[in-house]
């Protein structure tokens, strides 16, 4: 077999064989298939795609080039939540232990934020003492107790997609829904869950700017799970505004323990309500409603949020943190943006919304640079909302006053204020079981 | 400037600058772009095409990537004969010497064969003594004085097409016309000639294996030619069959010979015509009329055969070859493939008959492989011919007996022997001026 003759395949618009597409995984990951080999070959995907059997054979051959996490000891009670990335998404902190609760078991090995979006490891690093890597037993031990446990990534997990991809970031072979699809769901796949619900973010702030090509992704994450003998669902929720109002780590943590004690934005509740009701649905097999007041109760009981703290205090967090979080908020420069006109805010650009909290010391422009927990930015109108010239729009908290006036700048630039009301959008468009 | 930037435009079906163009084949030429950007490109190329501006830019930056041949010194008499590659193509040695017989000057670079095709360095290396090497200034004292010098390539030509065309080789991106145009044109364009013809072959045994293909072909690079300022044009020739009848280096200079001396196969002899009528037309700026009659003048005064016996002497070729040529053929083993069941022979799979030479010792199936000058093969029948079963449709020559029946079963499943006679395809199909 040549990889020469792969490419030429599929350069022609033909279905490649498992064969292949594993001599081709193999050899790539090993690096006795070249580089410019790999590119070609990437770049004819982009033009002529994959089929549904080609998807698979691609997403399976990466999931186990590497290592691969063994939850059978968990049976099907094993559950992930997957998000395609936006500003403001703190989900995970959320639905973690609302599952957790109900006897789901949440393993999760969870990234760090690039860009504009956030990642769950930093935003958990903003609690003092919390530990983001334990020994992969200790880790197993508080999964079989507690029921959730949430570190960075470890092990040697799909070297294949890692090489792959950082391939497909400098040849423009990106955007392409069956390398999307094999590269998400193989690092699902190795992350070895039962049960797998995907926040697929929709909107101006996620990598899907529009619903069709949300929709499109999503069904085919779906469908190669299921045909890789997994239990999935995907929710596409909107990432057209930030979601909640807090944007930052250790703010987003705040935010999250608000609405694991019922309060918090309206907005955020309910998307970690319908993730939560997904993932309950799947590991129990009860149906939607029952799942879903399940997950009410949970809220409400009480028993979520005592989740959360018994999860972060057993990974080390200091529990004098849940007495009084705003002590850990401080921050040498904070102020508000207003509004330089009255009129509704009729759109939020949420990709530069993160831009600017990159700005500020809340994320990273690139791999190699450092966090600053208590930076970001608190949100106080979001689209549809009306405002007065000189009404606050939100609160910007940084220890960078250097980088203020950029911030403002930017921050506003992203708000766009007109007359007429926007037309409203939903928070979720669409689950697709 | 990026070059992911210059990727993605064309990946997106746009139209690249000549600033992109120029900062891609100087940053590939001197390593600062990798292979694996390169290979992306030349795939996304191969989807989206180039424009002629596109094409002309490419080629342009691609000539001028090394050394570039100054012929300045001969004005507008500069003319060079480029063929696309075929088998039993010794048309340079015959129309080299009929130009320089009628004051035009050809300074020529020739290649060696690889594959099914031969080259005429090789060629011109089984006549003994000839030098295929010559100093720059002693290669253009000759030129000036006799109008012909033959050598092999020396200097570093075009390395931004040798580096590339290396690449797309293995990356399943050579059959893009921009491209092929671009490799081609940018390597007459640096070896310096004023008027330039091009001998596109159509057929088994040629690249291109379609008329339309070729037209296609060649009508990119005489448009590309004229862009770059040279006169040019493009004879379509047959490569469905071998041309004349002689496949191997030492027969093939024999051939030439007679066809010089007023013999030889009738269509090697149309072809060399045509090709040269050509060349004198463009240098000298004559009607097509007026040129083939003095290219006939050459061959039947013996004006064109004492021109290659002045130039080959004058690179250091034996002149007793010239007084028995056949004394140099001398092969351990010869013998004749004859026909198995009478009838007309419908098709010579041109490519395969060149494959059968290789066998013999006649050609390169590696860069690395040595040449046997005697080898080769010489064709009796050919496409349209009636034969009886037991008619000979060639000889065999070689020096390695253990090829024999390789070499004979390949032959006759290259040729297709049946009752109907085919049609009559011509031997010339068209000329692009």
């Amino acid at each position: 077999m040549r990889m020469y003759d792969i490419i030429r395949k599929k350069r022609d618009g033909e279905v490649l064989t498992n064969e292949e597409i594993a001599f081709f995984v193999k050899g790539y990951t090993e690096g006795s298939i070249p580089d410019y080999q790999a590119s070609a070959l990437c770049m004819a995907i982009f033009y002529k795609g994959m089929t549904h059997e080609e998807t698979v054979a691609l997403t399976q051959c990466m999931a186990t080039s590497g290592d691969t996490v063994d939850l059978s000891r968990f049976g099907t009670l094993s559950v992930d939540k997957h998000s395609t990335g936006g500003v403001g998404d703190k989900t995970t902190l959320i639905v973690a232990p609302i599952v957790a609760s109900l006897g789901g078991k949440v393993a999760k090995m969870s990234g760090r934020g690039l860009g504009h979006t956030g990642g769950t490891v930093d935003k958990l690093e903003s609690i003092p003492g919390y530990k983001t890597s334990l020994a992969p037993e200790r880790f197993m031990e508080q999964v079989e107790k507690i029921g959730v446990s949430v570190i960075g990534q470890t092990g040697n997990l799909t070297p294949a997609d890692k090489k792959l991809y950082a391939l497909r970031d400098v040849t423009a072979t990106v955007d392409s829904i069956p390398m999307i699809v094999s590269s998400i769901m193989s690092k699902k796949l190795a992350a070895g869950c039962h049960s797998i619900v995907l926040d697929v973010k929709v909107g101006s702030g996620a990598f899907m700017k529009t619903l069709a090509d949300a929709e499109k992704l999503a069904g085919e994450m779906v469908s190669i799970g299921k045909s890789c003998g997994r239990n999935i669902a995907a929710v596409l929720t909107d990432m057209d505004r930030p979601l909640g109002s807090a944007v930052g780590n250790v703010l987003e943590v705040i935010e999250a323990i608000e609405v694991l004690k019922g309060n918090g934005p309206e907005d955020l509740r309910e998307v970690c309500v319908a993730l939560a009701t997904e993932m309950v649905t799947l590991y129990k097999g009860v149906p939607v409603e029952e799942a879903k007041a399940l997950v009410l109760d949970a809220l409400t009981s009480g028993k979520a949020y005592a989740k959360m703290v018994e999860w972060v205090t057993a990974q080390g967090g200091d529990p004098a943190f849940f007495e009084d979080p705003n002590n850990y908020t401080g921050v040498t420069t904070a102020g508000y943006v207003a509004a330089d006109k009255d009129g509704y805010i009729q759109k939020m650009d949420t990709e530069l919304i993160g831009d600017t909290a990159v700005i500020l010391g809340a994320g990273r422009a690139t791999k190699e640079d450092s966090i600053d927990p208590a930076a970001g930015i608190m949100i106080e109108k979001k689209t549809g909302d009306y405002v007065k010239k000189g009404e606050f729009l939100c609160r910007l908290r940084t220890n960078a006053p250097d980088k203020w006036e950029e911030a403002v700048a930017l921050y506003r630039s992203a708000v766009v204020i007109g007359d007429e009301k926007p037309e409203e959008k939903p928070l979720i468009y669409k689950i697709i079981r």
